[in-house]
């Protein structure tokens, strides 16, 4: 037998209406003769509400408390999931992430699953139940406290169900069709892709492409999980991710030599200005950043200038990091020696990705003469095996993936459609 | 070190507000040098929503899910409630049913406890933290299932924990003031307890006084827990409720011989018409009404009409228990023989409690003097060791209540203070 296992977001499951039509998807794959587990997230704004209920309630709540709290939401849904099923006369049960050996790390609020013993789950699907586990949540053996696996949680309990059960398939549901050549918001002629190497999809994911966190496509590549992303509104056949080494049988692979382009505007740039121009000055910048766990992603600097002895670095990191940073490279001022510090929120980064740029030539000479074309000033790049990202200022971002995304051939005959609650 | 359990309903931490105001009461308690485990309901509402939200799924929601869903009420409360805490300065943890080591069978919506093993909740304290618990709830261990206590769920979680941790006091915190000779708000000079025997506040409960869960109070006598009712909204005494056998030092017990008179509009009347008078009759109806599992109170078999040979048989029951009773005794109307069914949900009971009935005579003179002298109507009476209870119409009863009160020598001097809320 089949064994799929269903991830379903939180703007799926939002009312007890879109539970009802997640339960009959779900018995729909069940009578197709497969076994199902599902991994549910909790009910629309739960989560903020209960968030914002934790604040009313004290400033700063205990990590350990919060988990807690926060641990109630997919309770909730998975509950009303699971009785919506046998209210249609198939036997379901529920499990929160305890109870599915979900098994993490003690660190509250983003735990990592070091082990995934779903011993109750294989007696459930043994016993000819669809199986419901809480997503985002787990349980530290050494605490015996439960965790919180933190952003993009629902999507990597899923891909751990699917590794540790040996699914077939981990189909995530969401409210867009699939994976697209871009943001359709952004770039109306976006084209869904059938398929989508997870390599490929890790780039994108790092670079600001949203239906997927990085974490879960990871976790899916290390452990050779074939991932199908569709809506949870429509009968879309979505975009396979898929392990370029298991190929799925009759599979067209996309010609493109770019599988797509994305947009991120939740960058800021710090430079660092006057930079005494000896050894270890770099070093001892970004270890003070590294300090605050600031995520640090494109890093340049200037070539010095002879008559000062002193440079620019600039880096770039997500904004919500932004004021630690600065208030830690500002406590050590003197000890850098650097003469001030400079912060623009005003940036977008724009990747291209795709997978034949190993064997492909000439991508980055078309991708600045787009850029170059379309008017759009570069102020930072950098590239890896198969990505090239690069910087430029926030308002011409979108007309930039507009200029690449014709140049690469990409654009779809129509416009994309897109559908309510986009946004995520 | 002493060490106090306590109890707060949903009504006291139905908001943000309201949970730094109990927070805040449970640190007074530690700081006065106490060791704390508190038991806590759901906020407000929230069972009743949850409730409702699995009847939009579902019209008849599966046991085993409607437990995981209505135990994440308590989740929600008691995470807030030990944030709250802990941001006050004060270490506090929060134990679910399961966590907490609250055992139970496997009746989901009204689960037995049948073990509690603290181990957790004994380390915590040791540790010095202020200890938090989920009311209502519980786990089994052969199935592995959360599981809820169903009605006084709560109340029953805090007296077992006492008995369990071999705690000094349990105190239930509620939204009155504590026990009343009566229910203030049908008789305006009820006035307070200081102390009231176990045994006559399991009399006062079980004939319709609402304060205590009888569940909890049986509990309590049982295991010699002393309890305190109390209100969570000022700094009132309450009543404390004792074991004869271990009166608190100095407890200032009542001299009436009535400690209080109980109203109970909940029941209803059926009466069985034109029984055969012939032996085994009786048994007949009423193992049927045992297969309803309807909870029969007060039975009263009429004297048989020579004439005809028949009799009627009426007993009261809860008025949820009416519409299965009925149609059960419909179905065996030819097999028991009788001719009519009377339904009567127009009744109300009035019940006097008092230990000291054993050793005075002339009580029920008196009552039924009080009530003749007010001209009410008697249907029924039944009698225990420490209690009369009557059955009079519905609409008479509080009129009843406020002649017994005044005859038994109950009357306080002045009105009785009701507060907001006073109706659980």
């Amino acid at each position: 037998m089949t064994l799929i296992v269903q991830k379903f977001g939180g703007s799926s499951v939002a009312d007890a209406e879109s539970i009802r039509r997640v339960a009959k998807r779900i018995v729909e794959t069940r009578k197709a003769g497969n076994d199902v587990v599902v991994a549910v997230s909790a009910m629309g704004d739960t989560t903020d509400e209960l968030l914002d209920l934790a604040h009313q309630v004290t400033p700063l709540p205990a990590p350990r408390e919060l988990d807690m709290l926060l641990s109630s939401g997919e309770r909730i849904s998975m509950a009303l999931l699971a009785m919506a099923i046998k209210g249609m006369g198939y036997e379901a049960r529920s499990y929160t992430g305890s109870q599915a050996g979900m098994i993490t790390d003690a660190t509250h609020g983003a735990a990592k699953i070091v082990d995934v013993s779903p011993v109750r789950l294989r007696e459930a699907l043994h016993e000819g139940a669809i199986v419901i586990v809480a997503g985002f949540q787990g349980f530290n053996r050494d605490t015996r406290d439960i965790t919180t696996l933190g952003r993009g949680g629902s999507d990597t309990t899923a891909v751990a169900l699917a590794a540790a059960l040996g699914a077939d398939l981990c189909e995530i549901y969401t409210d867009v069709d699939g994976i697209f050549t871009s943001d359709p918001r952004a770039v109306k002629r976006a084209r869904q892709l059938a398929h989508i190497s997870s390599e490929e999809m890790l780039e994108l994911a790092a670079s600001g492409a949203k239906v997927l966190h990085i974490r879960a496509v990871e976790y899916a590549r290390r452990h050779g999980v074939t991932l199908r992303v569709r809506s949870s509104f429509n009968n879309s056949p979505g975009t396979v991710v898929y392990d370029p080494a298991r190929l799925p049988e009759g599979a067209e692979v996309e010609e493109s030599v770019i599988a797509g382009v994305a947009i991120d505007l939740s960058q800021a740039k710090i430079t660092v200005v006057g930079v005494p121009d000896i050894p270890g000055v770099a070093a001892k910048i970004f270890k003070i950043v590294a300090g605050t766990d600031a995520n640090v992603d494109m890093i340049v600097q200037n070539v010095s200038v002879a008559a000062t002895g002193r440079t620019d670095i600039s880096f770039t990191l997500p904004k919500t990091d932004g004021e630690k940073t600065l208030s830690a490279l500002g406590a050590a001022k003197d000890d850098i020696g650097f003469e001030s510090l400079q912060y623009d929120d005003q940036i977008g980064k724009l990747s291209v990705v795709g997978a034949a740029m190993r064997s492909s030539t000439g991508v980055s000479a078309r991708l600045f003469e787009a850029l170059f074309d379309a008017g759009i000033n570069i102020e930072m790049i950098t590239t890896s095996e198969i990505r090239i990202s690069v910087i430029t200022r926030a308002d011409s971002v979108n007309q930039a993936a507009l200029a690449v995304h014709t140049a690469f051939e990409l654009d779809a005959e129509e416009d994309a459609v897109v559908h309510a609650g986009t946004g995520r």
